[in-house]
């Protein structure tokens, strides 16, 4: 492939300025407040993958956010890649603890990234990743490089479920006919650490209403002689996990893949220090399953945490109250071959059984998604592992992921192709957190990586 | 006393077109945003108190909110009783609830009240209540019937610990002088069923803070493998109640004084309706510390609420985050003997023992105060039952209240004098809740009854 590396840096410039426009919308889907942004951001990335130069550009209605659709359909004897991405952004909240403002994208300097970073909402998760593909397109379609056919479908419902992406997928299987799904959504090891995402865990996402009295009431007259939401909604939550951090929901583990002692040897010989990870969060100890590693609980390993808890008084100075409802956001994180409407099922069931008489419960299912693998022995994963090789040098590793990216199963069970997760973000990324941030160094590496997988695809395909 | 009720009747609408005016300045002192309004309270109440004849009216400045005085000195020989109230209000949230703004007064008919009950926050608590001796005052001084002397203390702070209080009880010893002091902040049992408090909980209140990771998280990426905040503070919470209720704070219960059998079957003999109780809160059951009945457990008995619970994302939608902090506001209703400093230190080394590692806590006290018992057999309680006898046609119940008025502790100790609790609210007034009211019944007769122990209290202590 000619000249990639001189094209990225020609065009360096105008690769940044494009995307910090893109990160100055804020797409924050979870919150209808953003609704006339989310939208403004799809007409954006309609009009870059014009620009890019590909054909079909359209912005496809949904029951919610758009999807934005385009292709360049070259020969069809030749293998087709379907790129997925979402321009859909995370709440930026707590917006205290943010130096700059989440939608004011700056360019700082940090001991990881002395060539620079951007730092805003998106950066990383996913603007700035996807949008590494449209330039790796602009840059084949104008050179007259591209050695396959590539479709895009990028949408605005990732971070809040991709509620109508499913229904998109199974209306247009023709439409999204593909030889490889190609994403680049999750992260390296390190800098200098290439590596592959060959597992996904899967998630499911709930929140939970407890109901006490029919209003709220003065602490000092009823306290004592009625259950107290909050009290109770705590007692609940607490009995979740045993003394050594199982969780007690009834049949949660039993279908848990469980890996063999010499894949978790494999595992294992990952990169990683314990001191570094422990001094990065500034806490004194881990904490999690017994029996697993670090790498292991946060990976092939089911867990349930509590996103967000509330109820009462919750201003300033203090108020004598006793809650009529206390609530929680509880999401579960999933493994082969858990399956996770049947889990959701049963924390529901679990969760009203818990509930002491006195109060009413009420659980809503969210969202959520199957956990994933992919074969390293895969045409495509083959494809990335040499694409890696030659703009790090190095051969990547494969690695599992704790993350959740639930239309990845999805696309296998109805588009019948697999999907390589191509990511160049860091765990120090922030993602999620106030003060997310993308290299410059990761963001161009992805521009200059991407073109090198088509090309290795489309070679070991048509072998 | 002469024709009272005719003056009361004939005055009727101006008595409650002054309070409507009151209640609609929204003085809540836990949120510094109303500032302007609790000092604008305190003008109105000085006027009014100068309106009704009183001298030596006076804003008094504090380090917090003002305190104002006021007095009717007519004979040094004479007894001189003090009257406290509050003009601070509890914080109105949550506001969905309420079915007309809390702070634009309405009269509505409700079954327990066919003549009307006036709803907004503070109608009871304590506005309504305290403007009742302001009227009461007035009704003596224009028909030159006082019998005693007569002075009068209203503060600002009362719903967020009376901070400035007591430091200016502690340095007007002389000024605040008095023989009886004189609360109109509690509940009668029914509207035909009047009872005069005769003790009050005790209390301690804190907030706790739990710090996990330094910044927020990414639950799929770091879900497992780092204590979460919530989940730990929820099984801290919850670890301080054991199966029976009780407290599990070791030395809670040292200082609790156990009543007597006796004393309980007297207590019980108030008429009380536990399904009445439970419809009128609309749970199936009762719940709280075993061996103990519900009029007990909100009484005689200590107690440990969660007033308010917050952490991680609480907005619309889901947000799959591990919070780097989770908060709870706790309060503790306490009993004789407990002392609430002791007892603050004693949930502070506990509550710091119990965190697991992985995690800091702090824990910060907001306020306290002792519990307090009156002894019916005193001139006081005599002149109070009389009073009621003469309006009610009924003698009055002796009744412990589950709530706290932490300063009359603090009365007895600095100016070694005896408070009697006379009032005229009832629990279904839902005080600190949506749709505070109090009925028009209750509010024309504490203005009947106040001036009637005025009379018997001087006629007694001049015997």
């Amino acid at each position: 492939m000619n000249n990639i590396t001189s094209y990225v840096s020609k065009n360096k410039e105008r690769f940044l300025s494009e995307l910090l426009e893109l990160l100055k919308i804020p797409s924050i889907s979870a919150d209808s407040a953003y609704k006339n942004d989310v939208l403004l951001t799809a007409e954006f990335v309609s009009e870059s993958l014009k620009k890019a130069g590909c054909d079909n550009v359209e912005i496809c209605k949904t029951e919610g956010y758009p999807i934005v659709y385009a292709d360049k359909i070259i020969d069809s004897n030749l293998p087709t890649v379907l790129v997925y991405g979402h321009y859909d952004v995370q709440p930026p909240d707590p917006l205290n603890l943010w130096n700059s403002p989440p939608f004011e994208p700056v360019i700082k300097n940090t001991d990881l990234h002395p060539e620079g970073a951007i730092f805003a909402r998106g950066a990383c998760d996913d603007k700035g990743q996807f949008y590494m593909h449209v330039k790796a397109i602009e840059f084949l379609i104008s050179t007259n490089q591209l050695p396959c056919n590539v479709k895009f479908m990028i949408e605005g419902e990732e971070e809040v479920g991709s509620t109508s992406l499913a229904g998109f997928v199974k209306n247009n299987h023709e439409k999204l006919a593909n030889d490889v799904i190609l994403i680049s959504d999750t992260g390296m090891i390190a800098k200098d650490v290439p590596s592959i995402t060959t597992g996904l865990r899967g998630l499911s996402y709930v929140e939970v209403e407890i109901t006490g009295p029919n209003r709220d009431l003065h602490s000092g007259l009823y306290g004592g002689a009625v259950a107290n939401p909050i009290n109770v909604l705590t007692k609940m939550i607490a009995s979740l996990h045993d003394e050594n951090n199982h969780i007690t929901i009834p049949g949660f583990y039993d279908k848990v893949e469980e890996l063999s002692l010499e894949e978790r040897a494999e595992m294992a010989k990952a990169p990683f220090s314990l001191e570094a990870y422990k001094k990065a969060l500034d806490i004194d100890v881990v904490y999690g399953e017994e029996g697993y590693t670090t790498n292991e609980r946060n990976s092939i390993r089911p867990t349930l945490d509590v996103n967000g808890i509330w109820g009462g008084y919750i201003g300033e100075g203090a108020k004598t109250v006793i809650a009529s409802k206390a609530y929680a956001k509880i999401s579960m994180r999933l493994v082969p071959d858990q399956d996770w409407l049947e889990i959701t099922n049963l924390f529901k069931t679990h969760f009203e059984s818990i509930a002491p008489k006195g109060v009413k419960v009420k659980v809503t299912p969210h969202h959520g998604g199957q956990a994933y693998v992919t074969p390293i022995n895969s045409i495509g994963y083959q494809a990335a592992s040499k694409a890696y090789e030659d703009t790090f040098g190095k051969t990547p590793i494969p690695q599992r992921s704790g993350g959740s990216i639930p239309i990845v199963a999805l696309f296998e069970k109805e588009l019948k192709s697999k999907t390589i997760l191509m990511g160049f973000g860091l765990d120090s990324d922030a993602i999620h957190s106030p003060n997310e941030h993308f290299g410059l160094f990761n963001y161009y590496k992805g521009i200059e990586t991407i073109p090198l997988f088509y090309k290795y695809f489309t070679e070991l395909k048509m072998k």
